[in-house]
Order: C-alpha cells, then sequence, then structure tokens
C-alpha cells in the first residue's frame, strides 16, 4: 500500500473501497456534526444511527438543507441514556465507532469509561492520536497527545508511542519516523521529560516498542526540517522527516496543533486510542471539515479491524 | 505612537530615526550573525563592534562579501575573554546591547550571569520574550517563554507578564490583550498551571499587575481566533485578540514557535529580559533575517532606555 499523504486523499481511498463504516452519534442534533455525517453518508463512507432527540434532529436536519431519511434515527432525547445506547450497539458489534455530538464530553466518556458496560480495553491506557495535514509539509504528520492525557508518565508514552506507530501504519507508513519533542535536543534534569524520551529510545533499542525508527529529545526544527539537521550537525536516524510527533505535555501539543490549525490551514483527522472501537469526541468550534476527517480517520482504522 | 505591526515596520522605524544603537558581538566570525550585523548597519541601526580572532572576522567578512572596515573589531580570540570584554562594555555604557555569536551558549551567558561583573539586574528574574510575525496573524504576536525557563513559578510568570507587557507598550501597544495560554479555559487541577493563571488574573484585578488585558486560563483558539470565542461563548476579554501569549512550560512555547516558522512562514526578533541591557542569544540555526529581527528589537528597546 502506497502511504496515504493527506486527509483529502484518505477520503478518495474510503469511498473507492465500497466498505461503509456504521457510526452511533450521540445527540446529534448540532450543525457541524450534521454536515459532517451528511456528507460522510453521501460520500458512502459510513451508514449513520442518530441518537437523540428524534424532532430536534429532524427539524436542525431540514434547517441545514439536509435530507433526514438518511441518517437511522434512535429516538432517545435523555443525553446519558443516548450515550449509552451508542456504546451499547459498540460492544454488540452493531456499530463500528462511536461519536461525540451536543452532549457534555464528561457525559459522554463516563459512558465510554464506564467498567462494566463502557469500550476501554482491558488494562489500556487512553490517549488520543491526531492525523495533521499541514499544506508545508510534505506528509501527514501524526500527533500525541492533544486532548487526553495531561503529563505522559514513561508507560504511557510507551503507549502513545503504540498508538500513533499503528495509526500510521494504517495509513499505508511502514516503520514510521517518530519523533520524542522537547525544546532542546540534550537530555537535561532540568526538563525530566528528556529523560524519559532518552529511556524511550533505549528500549527501542531493545525491541521493547513496535516497529518504528524513533529518536529523541528532539526539537520541532530538529524532527521536521532537514536543513536544520544539517546546520547543527546532530546524527538523528529522524533526519528531519518525521511522521510521528509525542509530546511532552498536553499543552505543547494542544498550542501546537491550534497554531497551525489558526495560522497555516492545517486541518485534522484524529480520535481516542485505547477503546475497543473508535471513539470521536471533538470541540464543538472545530470545524465540519475536521469533524469529517476524523470520522474518516476512525473508518480507516475500524475497517483495518475487519 | 501607531502600533508598529510587523517586524519588517519596525526595522523602517528604526532606520528613520537616525539613532543608532551600538552592539558588541562575541565571536563574529559565522555566515548568519556577520549577515545580520552587516545589514544592520548598512541599515543604520547599528555600530557594531565586533570582538574575536580578528583574522578569522576579517576573512569570514571577505568570504561572505562583506567589507569588514564597516566593523570596529576588538582582537580577542579566547571565548571567554571575548564574552567578558562584551559584558564589561556593556556595564561601562560602551555599549547598549551584547549578542552571542559562534561561543557556545553555556559559556557566554556565564559572562552575563555573573554575579559581580555580569549584566543581571539584582533580584531579576532573567527570562526570554520575542515579537513573532505571523503572515496569516493581523498584527505582532509577544510570546514567552521559548528558551529560558523550563517550567515557571508564579513569581516568574508574573515576571514574563512585566517584561512581555514592557515590550508590547515599546511597539506601541497600550494595555496589551495578554493571554496565559493552557489546553483548556477551565481551570482544574490536573493541569497545576490553570491554577496558577487565575492566580494572576486575580493579581491583575487588584492592581498587582502592570496595565495590561488579561485572561486565562486560554487555548490558542479562544486566544487568537475570535470565532472560536463566539462559538464556545466564552466571556473574555482577550476576546480572540491577544497580542501576548504567556505559555505553561518552554516545552510548549518552543514547539508553538518552531511549528509556525517552519509551516507558517513566521518569523521573530527577540531577546533576553532582567538584564541592564538587552542581550541577543540565538541558535546556530535561526536565519540571518531572524537574528537581523533581534538586533532591531532589542535596538527598539535599548533605544527607549535612553
Amino acid at each position: 500500500m502506497t502511504p496515504i499523504k493527506s486527509l483529502d486523499e484518505l477520503i478518495e481511498r474510503l469511498k473507492g473501497n465500497g466498505i461503509k463504516s456504521r457510526v452511533a452519534v450521540v445527540l446529534a442534533q448540532d450543525e457541524n456534526t450534521l454536515g459532517a455525517i451528511s456528507e460522510a453518508v453521501d460520500n458512502g463512507l459510513v451508514e449513520a444511527f442518530m441518537i437523540g432527540d428524534e424532532k430536534k434532529i429532524v427539524d436542525k436536519s431540514k434547517a441545514e438543507g439536509i435530507d433526514p431519511s438518511k441518517f437511522t434515527i434512535i429516538n432517545i432525547s435523555n443525553d446519558i441514556a443516548a450515550a449509552q445506547e451508542a456504546v451499547r450497539m459498540a460492544r454488540n458489534n452493531e456499530v463500528d465507532m462511536v461519536m461525540k455530538g451536543l452532549i457534555n464530553t464528561d457525559k459522554f466518556l463516563k459512558a465510554v469509561l464506564d467498567k462494566e458496560k463502557g469500550l476501554m480495553l482491558p488494562g489500556a491506557v487512553m490517549s488520543y492520536v491526531c492525523a495533521l495535514q499541514i499544506p508545508a509539509y510534505r506528509k501527514l504528520l501524526f500527533i500525541s497527545d492533544p486532548a487526553v492525557i495531561p503529563f505522559p508518565t514513561l508507560q504511557q508514552k510507551v503507549a502513545m508511542v503504540g498508538y500513533s506507530v499503528k495509526m500510521a501504519n494504517r495509513f499505508g507508513i511502514e516503520n514510521p519516523k517518530v519523533a520524542l519533542i522537547s525544546a532542546v535536543e540534550k537530555p537535561t534534569e532540568s526538563m525530566p521529560n528528556t529523560l524519559v524520551d532518552a529511556t524511550i529510545c533505549q528500549m527501542a533499542k531493545r525491541g521493547q516498542l513496535p516497529a518504528c525508527t524513533i529518536d529523541g529529545p528532539l526539537d520541532v526544527f530538529l524532527a521536521c526540517d532537514p536543513k536544520s539537521v544539517e546546520i547543527k550537525g546532530i546524527p538523528t536516524p529522524v533526519d528531519g522527516d518525521a511522521d510521528v510527533l509525542i509530546f511532552p505535555s498536553i499543552e505543547a501539543c494542544n498550542s501546537f496543533y491550534k497554531g497551525l490549525m489558526l495560522f497555516a490551514g492545517a486541518e485534522l483527522g484524529g480520535f481516542i486510542q485505547g477503546t475497543s472501537k473508535p471513539v470521536i469526541v471533538m470541540s464543538r468550534s472545530e470545524s465540519a471539515k475536521s469533524k469529517l476527517y476524523c470520522i474518516a480517520t476512525a473508518s480507516l482504522m475500524a475497517q483495518s479491524n475487519l
């Protein structure tokens, strides 16, 4: 498989393969979610189960010029009950992924995280990986974690590497180049993350990580810019050509991608990792386009599990 | 004074005012530094004192097509002695700023930080502020701290706000809008920086900060994008129109600006704060253009002290 280099290319590939993922949406009555799901249905990417107040979903769809008959509507107006139904459907293999609509994130995740009836894999770390499409970069850049783990421990960072490598693999990138991001390239006790990064590289050497080319600590220049590598003369196998950036904190990853979405025309597709089926959670302020890309990314991963 | 909206506009303003700052450069024999200083001299911004091995400076200048007679060369080839001489000149008011050339950063800063003969103001916090020029943003964005303080404490963050507000003021921005950056807008103990941010806002209310409009915690979208403020309906006086972003860690600030320099065409001008005279420290991999902007930014601040 040749690597998928952009999120639009991903959508083209999924259109072409004729497989439809089944998605359950919790409280679907908001514009961006309806728009994204509608486009995903029209493109033959998904079959949509819209859980929520039927009248609101129908009315809001019509107001947006969307024909509600393209969805299967499941009339449950209570938010918690709607989330529980979506999770139940995923557990019973009636859908391939679940997506948050106009429900509060905490309530939605409570149903996902429920120990008995939720979607978490036993002992798994919950984290978030995005495929970031940056017009000025030559390929997709997978980043983690912009949204779930505040300050990853060694064990959590290893899990983040695993999820990111797996996602890159599904995009057709064998042996992805992974950069463990810091502000500096020399380990120093004043930035404890640099010691964690060096430790992970040592683990990689010993075959304790999934197959990838990993290095760190590295700054963003050394990770993504071959010219900086040349000028600084730092020997690094990532070589300014990273596929994956693993950040030391949610604050660093979140600021990085939001800066690029605002000022560099970036778009993203991503979802929560560590669950038995992909879980899509996006902020209300994300665009319909980004929501569509999230559905497409989750579809790719869900289909690969078939 | 109307606000200066770009770093090129800053250079035009400085050209027009006829004042020359005097800069001492420590080990000037590298291409980017020579190029930046030469351009600053040609534009009438500075008078340059190049400290280092005279032969190397002359030869390297000629190799770069630069006439070395435009500089005053001070022949001290030992790196530590050269740094000490630059600092001595600044203390004795023989120059208005010092700049690192091809000397190791630690050695250079040792001379700056020397308790008896250095440039630190008594009790001051050493930090770094940049003016970031992002083509897709409507004005300059001042950021701190990308390079010096790893994980600012409350006291250090207050100092960073003070330095950034002062720099914005010198660029003609009265009452700058300051956003204290996090991944979220709701204070939470799982991200202790959000509590520090809320505390700083309370201090501002009590008049314990320099004059500015400050709010936090805010994410980059709420800080810089009015549309996100509208969609999320968060009332914030920064209102998606920040002049200053104060980051929770060196890792977050460093990744943010490096991403924008690589992928959004950003350029920066900045220097070290907390010293009696501006101190310019840049990495070897920074462009000659960014080095010129640093000199210009330091000149503006030095001239304002006249």
